[in-house]
C-alpha cells in the first residue's frame, strides 16, 4: 500500500478533488489538518482518523512512516495543497527517506484560487506580467529581503499570519514600495465567512482589522480589478 | 442561470473538482479548451459541446455573452486553474461588463501541483525562498525583461512553448543566471505521457529535446530535489 499525501483545496468541500475523496472513502488511516473541511473527514467512515493539531512535523512524519511500514492505506490530508507552502514536501522525504512508498495528489491551492474566487488576478496584461509568491517569514525563520522585494516587478502574494501584516506592510514601504499601491487581504477564501478588503499597501493593516485566519495578502495594482469587476457589473 | 468559468486541472480526470464535475454534468451549454480531458467533455451528455480551438478569445467571449443572457447553464472548461495565465479574467470581465451573472470555479494548477507530481518544490528552506511565475513573453507579448529576471531570487516558473526554451535561457544567462544552475522541463503532467527532465540552464533547451506540449521550466536549485528523493528511495 501506499502513502497518499492529498491536497484538500481551500476549505468549500466542492473543491476536493474526485481523487482525493475516493482516497479519504478508502483509507485506514486519516492525519488530517484542521483546515480541512470536517465533511470531508467525515468521509473516512471505516479509518482511524487522527487529527494533526498538537504534533509536532517530526510527529506526523514519523507517524506516516510507521503506518506506511506496516502496509496500511494511509491518507495524509492537507488544507489547499500540500506542497505550497505547506510542508508536504519534507513529509514526502521522510517517507522516502525510509522506503516507504508514496504518492502525492495535489490540490486546489489558495493561490490559485485567489483570481476567480477572490476577483484578483494574479497577473494582467496591464499592470503586471508577473508574480512572486513567498510565505511572510524568510526561508530561515528571520525577516523577509525586504529591499529585493521593493525592486521586484509585478504582484507579490503573501502567506502570513495578519498579526504580521503591518510589520510587513511598513517595511515593504520602507524598501521603497509605493505608499499608494494596491493591496487587498483575502480571509477564509471559498469558505462561507469569505472576505476581500482591498486597500492600499500604506491602509492595508488598518482595513484588515477583526479579519480571521487564514488569510492571505496580496501587494500590487492587480487588487483593484476586483472593485472594477463589480463596478462593470453595477453598470451593466 | 449562470455561466461557471470552471478549471478542469492538469489533465488527470481525477483531479477535477466535486464541484466540476456536477456543473458538466448538468449544464446545457460546454465551451471547452483543447487541453481538457475528453473523459470530462464527455459526461455532459446533454449539453451542447463546443470546442474553444479555432475560435478567437473574442468569439469565445461573445459565446458565453450570448447563451449567458438567454438564461442558459453554462460551463466554460478550461485547462488546469482558469485564471493562471488563463485568460478566465478577460471571459469575466466580458460578462461582467455584458452584466452576466457568473461564478468561477478554481480548478488544480499546473503550477502548483508541480510540486507533488513532478517531485520539485516551488521553495525549499535550504535554497529558494520565494517563486516567481511568468509566462514565456511579456505582457505587451515582447520579451521578457531578462536584466530583472536575472536578479530576482528564488525559483522561477515560466509558462511558455517549447520552442521558447533555448532562447529563454540564452538570454537568462547572458543576464547573468549562472550557466550551471538547476532547471527543469515538465511535459504533459499528470497524464500517462508525463516527463520531467532536469538539467541545467545551459544544457536544458538540448534535454528538452523531443518533449510534447504542453510542457513548463522551473529555473532553479530546487530542481536537483526530484533526483534526490529518487535516491532517498533507491537507498532505503
Amino acid at each position: 500500500m501506499t502513502v497518499y499525501v492529498v491536497g484538500a483545496g481551500p476549505g468549500d468541500p466542492g473543491l476536493v478533488t474526485l481523487k482525493a475523496l475516493e482516497l479519504v472513502r478508502a483509507c485506514e488511516v486519516l492525519v488530517y489538518d484542521r483546515l480541512v473541511s470536517l465533511e470531508l473527514v467525515a468521509e473516512a467512515a471505516g479509518a482511524a482518523r487522527i487529527a494533526r493539531d498538537g504534533l509536532s512535523q517530526e510527529d506526523v512524519n514519523d507517524l506516516l512512516v510507521h503506518h506506511g511500514r506496516r502496509g496500511r492505506s494511509v491518507v495524509r490530508l492537507k488544507g489547499g495543497d500540500p506542497f505550497v507552502f505547506g510542508r508536504g514536501y519534507e513529509e514526502v522525504e521522510a517517507l522516502a527517506a525510509a522506503g516507504v512508498p508514496y504518492e502525492a495528489v495535489p490540490g486546489v491551492s489558495t493561490l490559485t484560487a485567489l483570481p476567480g474566487l477572490a476577483g484578483i488576478p494574479l497577473t494582467s496584461r496591464e499592470v503586471a506580467a508577473q508574480v512572486t509568491v513567498l510565505t511572510g517569514t524568510s526561508a530561515d525563520g528571520g525577516d523577509l529581503d525586504y529591499d529585493r522585494l521593493a525592486g521586484t516587478p509585478g504582484t507579490l502574494v503573501i502567506f502570513m499570519g495578519l498579526r504580521r501584516l503591518a510589520h510587513i506592510a511598513d517595511n515593504l514601504i520602507l524598501a521603497g514600495r509605493r505608499v499608494d499601491e494596491g493591496a487587498a487581504v483575502v480571509s477564509q477564501l471559498s469558505l462561507p465567512g469569505a472576505e476581500v478588503r482591498v486597500a492600499t499597501l500604506g491602509t492595508i493593516a488598518a482595513a484588515a482589522h477583526g479579519l480571521r485566519p487564514p488569510a492571505v495578502a496580496v501587494v500590487g495594482d492587480v487588487v483593484h480589478n476586483a472593485s472594477r469587476l463589480h463596478e462593470l457589473l453595477a453598470a451593466a
